[in-house]
């Protein structure tokens, strides 16, 4: 047979259901406001992880990461793929589906693909925005439904990978305005599974993150009636997987932060930490368990790799060099084998848009995290869709006015951010103050910076020296790469 | 037939001859130093262009910009196209060889091709970097002038489009160091047709924007014996053209000016000013003749379309409206018919390597140029070719030991530009006194301003409300496209 062959209670199966902007707003996260069920009962057979975090906090770049197991600047995907910002992937770069398949497990993507080139991306199974209408297999839960019972039919007998990766809860204003900021006025007739949840805008729950306004419960309370979708979602798949959960890896996860001010397309906390309910029919132990051990998505691939048993690819980016993948397997966090822990996570961002160039590199302790803006002498870039966000459009409304904007930044502090920030995530969990330039701290920002610019080598980013400095790592340079000053301190 | 016959005597041909980073160092120019004595032959069956500007000076952007008659913000080539760079044009993208391959036109490319997708840049014939070591089909002009002999052997009986890309005089140092820094020292003993010609550093005539020193003068040297070196190639590849010449329109002209601190990747004169020879059998009044007038390599899509009388594509770059090319034939030019020259030509840069974003967008009149700079709270980026030049190290050792650059500018200048340079060439052909701030240029400056944004506008230009608003044109903004304002002045 082309595939390999499904055998009953082995480790044959991986499905990741991914939610596009999705937050903590979520049952099983605490959040007692909010109707996610079915997400509460997939914890109940998962580990639930609460610092786990994306290493990009946008679309096109964090689902390339997830795929791949390389951040952004290794990977090439350094904004969105689609339309005039057009980012791809290297032709020379491997991706889960690409590499499962050459093992002979077939595979499969429901949803938002978002990513690029077709040659690093390829699929079995491919029900898309690229041959679909975005909607209809991204938010239309019961067409979702019907297209994950027939991608399963067509894999009866053989192993799969299955990515289900919901448009939900992303917000629809920008594109569609007509079914509302969240499409919560979006198929109500036309999917025969939903049952639409209305939440009152003076019951949720702001996050610390968002301003204090009428605007932004009522957009958070939209959000809220979008995730309930997209949970009765999650229940219907996971009803379609039934007769598989025996030998199936099943991951819930989010692309990035939520689409508010210091959300997503931001490294603060509110911008890369993202929920993360991992199930594991191997270890049932760990089941309705939590952990508050650091893991990054771009541990996903490795723990794929390891599930299948399938080595990691070694990836040829630079013709002279071998390439690894960074990240590592978590399953032995999920077994809770002693030692695994990891001390850091890295994050990098270049775009989102492409008019929006803010390059940014971070490292995350548990204590500590230290952002590097590689282009902190311009303002922090707002995206299309945030912008025209009733939470957005109220706060430069109130700009205008003069008034108070009720949040616990000014809008200049956002825009205008220091090359290096450091924060003390213990007393200082919104990352409000700075403490990159107190001298007391100078020994920790030593070691962090030390500590990224390692992972920046290792992971081959053509911004390692930015923004003072130029990588020769051709020529003469190329078995060892300088960082030669621009001297642009005049 | 597959392809279009060939009728002697009718406008059956085009040849572009295409110089990587070539400059004004031509003897047809006014240079007495340099010996160019093909290049002197052809101007003397050409209108020479004293006013021609490439619209971005930069590699892909300029080469894409140049098949396809658009801007890089509209094809969507942003930067440079190989490795980590990874910039691509649209796939909605038309370019002259996929459009007059569509007529029967067959179509070649012998030397640097440096743009892509596939998909928009198809040849019939491509001996380029993609299939070859780079050097062989871009400045050994032996093997250049065989792969002439062969595709005009393959095209006997048929019209040609034929792009001859030398990779001369581009820097070699950067990638090649064993060759020299202007690939002077190459393949002496491997290119049967090469007559070496060398220069002595004082003699060379160094420009006026170039630091004085004897490092430049060095530099220039090499280039001179690389341009020489072009210059017997253009020789070779004229003589296999010899009895194609009577109806074959020829262009010669360069991607971008020379690698030197204000040349390539500047929108200065010095960087996106460019040769422009062009023979037209249909004119041999033009030949030998000089022009003033002002033109832009985007016209040269239209003037190929013109000559070959084919319709310019109409692009769908956006589902919802249709796009005509922005430049004009040069051919009324040629013909020398009154009342075709233009007010103004536009430039306009986003990066050249990844790193380097700088958005650019400018106007040039005869008698000024406007640059607005969309970034230019950010240092003015230096690329891994222009670093390890002698020049620039040169420079950065004097900054190091506090030395005078016998530069016309400090590097600070260099580095930190105003949002807004405004220059009048007349007095100021060196660009050295930015008039944006004076009162008494209000005027001026508004109306180029204005006449800008309705370019940015008819190009469909992403960055139109960079840098301090964002362009809503999707979803309820989609026939109406506005700037909303970031309100960043804080
Ligand atoms: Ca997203
Ligand atoms: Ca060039
Ligand atoms: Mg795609
Ligand atoms: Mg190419």
């Amino acid at each position: 047979a082309l595939f390999v062959e499904r055998i009953e209670n082995k480790p044959n199966n991986v499905v990741i259901i991914l939610a596009d902007d999705g937050g903590f707003e979520i049952g099983a996260y605490g959040n007692k406001i909010i109707k996610t069920p079915n997400l509460d009962n997939l914890a109940k057979r998962s580990k639930l992880f609460t610092s786990a975090f994306t290493s990009v906090s946008s679309c096109s770049p964090s689902r390339a990461s997830l795929l791949t197991g390389l951040p952004q600047h290794t990977n090439g995907m350094y904004g969105l793929h689609q339309g005039v910002h057009n980012f791809n992937s290297l032709n020379s770069i491997e991706s889960i589906s690409k590499v499962v398949k050459q093992h002979g497990i077939r595979t499969g993507i429901i949803g938002k693909k978002h990513v690029g080139p077709e040659l690093v991306y390829p699929f079995d199974f491919s029900e898309t925005e690229e041959n679909n209408p975005i909607n209809q297999v991204g938010r239309n839960i019961t067409n979702i439904k019907l297209l994950v019972r027939k991608f399963l039919k067509e894999s009866a007998n053989s192993s799969f990978f299955l990515l289900v990766s919901f448009h939900d809860p992303h917000r629809c204003g920008h594109i569609t305005p007509q079914f509302g900021p969240f499409c919560e006025k979006w198929g109500i007739d036309g999917i025969p599974d939903w049952n639409p949840i209305k939440y009152d805008p003076r019951d949720v729950i702001l996050p610390d993150f968002v301003p204090n306004t009428q605007s932004a419960r009522e957009d958070v309370a939209a959000q809220y009636q979008t995730i309930s979708r997209l949970d009765q979602g999650v229940g219907l798949v996971m009803k379609e997987l039934e007769h598989y959960l025996e030998d199936t890896l099943v991951f819930y996860t989010s692309d990035n932060g939520i689409p508010f001010p210091r959300g997503r397309t931001n490294l603060y906390e509110s911008g890369s930490k993202v929920p993360l309910l991992v199930s594991s029919p191997k270890s049932t132990e760990s089941w309705g368990t939590k952990t508050n051990d650091l893991v990054s998505l771009l541990d996903i691939a490795p723990t794929i790799y390891e599930w299948f048993r399938i080595p990691s690819p070694v990836i040829h980016r630079n013709p002279h060099k071998k390439l690894s993948l960074p990240g590592q397997s978590i399953l032995p966090i999920i077994d809770d084998v002693i030692g695994q822990t990891r001390d850091y996570v890295y994050l990098s961002h270049n775009l989102h848009e492409v008019t929006m160039n803010y390059p940014m590199r971070a490292i995350r302790s548990n204590h500590y995290k230290l952002i590097h803006n590689l282009a902190s002498n311009s303002p922090f870039g707002v995206d299309q869709d945030l912008y025209v966000s009733p939470t957005w459009m109220d706060m430069m409304k109130r700009i205008r006015k003069k008034e108070n904007l009720n949040w616990f930044i000014t809008l200049k502090q956002y825009y205008y951010r220091s090359e290096f920030e450091l924060y003390d995530l213990i007393v200082d969990p919104l990352e409000k103050n700075n403490l990159a330039s107190k001298p007391v701290y100078d020994e920790i920002l030593y070691n962090l910076k030390e500590q990224l610019l390692k992972w920046q080598s290792k992971t081959e980013d053509p911004w390692i020296c930015s923004p003072h400095a130029v990588l020769e790592d051709k020529g003469s340079y190329k078995y060892s790469p300088q960082c030669l000053p621009l001297h642009d301190d005049l």
